[in-house]
């Protein structure tokens, strides 16, 4: 039996060395079309802080220990470009060029998602961050470069955490995007929290400004706006990224939220010899009982497992993602789980929101800070819907209570009755969780 | 209507606070043997540790307060000393000797708990700590007698705090306890992590030492044991405390576990016109569903407010406590929630454990440490029952997650599939958490 898989990332490899694992006699091939797998994606910014650490340090396991020890048939520089379900193989081409073929009785799509970086003459010379790769470049550049400003086009979580980076660096960063928004899924008011960080910490933030070309100045790049000019030694694209789905659509897949390609809970696609795992595939979010699309790292792992679980038969159904996430900018982590107000009203709720600011500790404890705690929840049914939380002092590990109460269903007044935990060196007697459920309660 | 409270404390003042906002006309009247009220008792040993700030600016609200703005008749050094249901009546004396007596409609009985000293020879020199009183005390004593040594008997939260506290006041501590077990709940090799975090900050620990008479030396205190002697300039007694229910017991209310008065799920006693609420009364257990006894402050203002809900009608039911903790002792948290494998044991569960090791964050951040998690879950149900941590980085927060699903009667393999918070800083891919989990689910 031949179990091959197209993308050698999280979900791949997940999948790869589950599958092993599970079953010691399956052919595996991983055909990966760079030279990368199993890395460490999410430290990328982190790394590039720090220009002592080598990209690489981030490489979890080589290729050759998956082939060797594992013994995957890792086939790194492969790309594949056509899936023939009639036939059960996949096609492409190697990096030398050389057309390849392979047959398949199991198929695992996990080719992750791709930067959309904006149609503007000159977007080629936006630098992304997704492979490990990227990473590189971005680091040499600054190096050759010996850069002293950067721009970076778009403000979401990777902008956020690169702009920290560079700035660690000693480099000027400016920030553009077309939307006068900044954070436009937080509340205004904590949006406003993050942005004076930003700002506090030197950057220079263009909201409502919209770059319209690139130019090349001999090393530099020029930034044209409509409102302004913007010269930096590099640029980086952080404008988000959109599922590679294209070889399952050619092939007939479902494609869902997003186009990105439609799974089941046994991560079977439409052609159920087929599976689709990591960014590339869609997922249920257990708050709505919806399809979703949001791309994390997290769910990738744990979806390339199921996938190698459920090769044969329906082992691990996964419940689905309820999108939590966290990030740190500066001195900030910006948490949330579940849906915001506008998201929940999509779904056809009738939320409410309420946010309460808090004391991370007893406020006379070293390092007590201000915490900003945004709950919504459903009038109808009173169910909890979705939290989100700005501060530089617990905010990370403390979503994770909101994300558990999430997976259960939880109401905002069954989450009001948890007994959380209390010491004045952690949490004030009632956790900032509570109080924001508390106050919620009275809305609904 | 009359709203009788007796003990001025964390519940006592919960419920007259919410009960005035609920009822603008009800009288209401608490009791209070001693002359404080509405103080953060869990924040005594940090007081304690800072010489420079009053025992007094822990007070959250003055009896004035109370008095003048919420129209509570709060009448402190009242000693209630007998609960007359026939009449409706309690009475007592005050301060002062002066008898007095006060009828009810409703009655709350929040006596809190006391301190459970050894009977011992020379117990009276052994200073507990459970009032703002006892607070005072310890912190002149040590003013006064240029506190060098200090002896605690017991080893358990407090007495870990306040190890920590007269270990920074440049104080050395031992501490006696006649068990050779050092935290007995947690798994041997975390608590062997904690022992070592305590001696390595210069703390003697007399294990399976049996203090045998404690005898007064001038201005200091010789503790003879079984196997040493041991001299200080003062004596804690952090032996635990137990349920002041005599006043319950005395007028005929039903018991529970270590004698705390037993309540339904709306803090009412066996007489529906008393109710119980703080450390004085017993609560379900969210993972047994039997009753229990856990003195714990979030606990006493939840049933406090519960109390004032349901004076005249069924407001709210409380779910009950999940046992959740966490201490802080040198570097290290030390957190639980649900049962430990003894307990879970005792309840009539097949339970199984698991211990993982793993880093707070991603390994190469800043701030990433090692985090000790043993998980509890039940073979004949797969249910969670409980989870114990350690560790110097992201413990106390990470813990409510396991809180909140013990609420939910989460299994294990629904545990593992919560989408948790991933960023480097803050967390691996896998959660800690998961990860405990995950390798739990195996032995189920």
């Amino acid at each position: 039996m031949d179990f091959v898989i197209i993308g050698g990332d999280a979900a791949g490899m997940s999948a790869a060395s589950r599958a092993r694992r599970q079953y010691p006699d399956l052919r595996i091939t991983v055909l990966e079309q760079s030279h990368d797998v199993s890395y460490s994606a999410c430290s990328m910014p982190y790394n590039i802080a720090d220009p002592q650490t080598p990209m690489d340090t981030l490489v979890v396991r080589t290729a050759a220990e998956f082939i060797d020890k594992h013994r995957i048939d890792l086939r790194t520089g492969h790309k594949v470009t056509a899936i023939l379900r009639d036939k059960r193989q996949v096609s492409g081409k190697t990096a030398d060029n050389e057309p390849f073929c392979t047959g398949y009785d199991k198929l695992l799509i996990a080719t992750g998602a791709t930067p959309t970086l904006p149609d503007l003459p000159g977007k080629e010379l936006l630098m992304p961050l997704k492979q490990l790769e990227h990473g590189r470049q971005i680091k040499q550049a600054i190096k050759d470069r010996r850069a002293k400003n950067a721009a970076i086009m778009g403000m979401g979580y990777i902008a956020m955490e690169m702009c920290e980076a560079l700035t660690a660096l000693g480099i000027h960063v400016c920030m553009v995007k077309p939307s006068s928004r900044f954070l436009p899924w937080l509340p205004k008011d904590m949006a406003q929290i993050v942005q004076e960080e930003v700002s506090k910490n030197g950057v220079d933030l263009h909201l409502g400004t919209t770059v319209t070309s690139i130019e090349k100045k001999q090393n530099r790049v020029r930034l044209h706006c409509d409102n302004t000019t913007l010269d930096a030694d590099l640029a980086l694209g952080a404008t988000g990224v959109r599922p590679c789905s294209e070889l399952a659509q050619k092939t007939g897949l479902a494609l869902s939220v997003s186009d990105s390609i439609s799974v089941d809970s046994y991560l079977r696609t439409s052609d159920p010899d087929i599976f689709a795992a990591g960014d590339c595939g869609d997922a249920f979010h257990v708050v709505t009982g919806k399809k979703t699309w949001i791309p994390l790292a997290l769910r990738a792992n744990r979806a390339g497992w199921a996938v190698a679980d459920n090769l044969f038969s329906e082992k691990t159904s996964l419940q689905g993602v309820a999108g939590t996430a966290v990030f740190k900018v500066f001195d900030l982590a910006v948490a949330r789980s579940g849906l915001t107000l506008s998201e929940a009203k999509k779904a056809g709720f009738d939320p409410v929101e309420n946010r309460i600011t808090s004391w991370s500790r007893v406020k006379w404890q070293p390092g007590a800070a201000k915490i900003y705690v945004n709950m919504v929840g459903d009038k109808k049914t009173g169910k909890l819907l979705g939290t989100q939380m700005v501060g530089t002092d617990g905010v990370a590990h403390r979503i994770n209570a909101v994300a558990v109460a999430l997976h259960a269903g939880m109401s905002v007044a069954d989450f009001i009755q948890t007994d959380l935990a209390y010491a004045p060196p952690f949490s004030p007697t009632w956790d900032p969780l509570l109080t924001a459920a508390i106050q919620l309660e009275k809305k609904l």
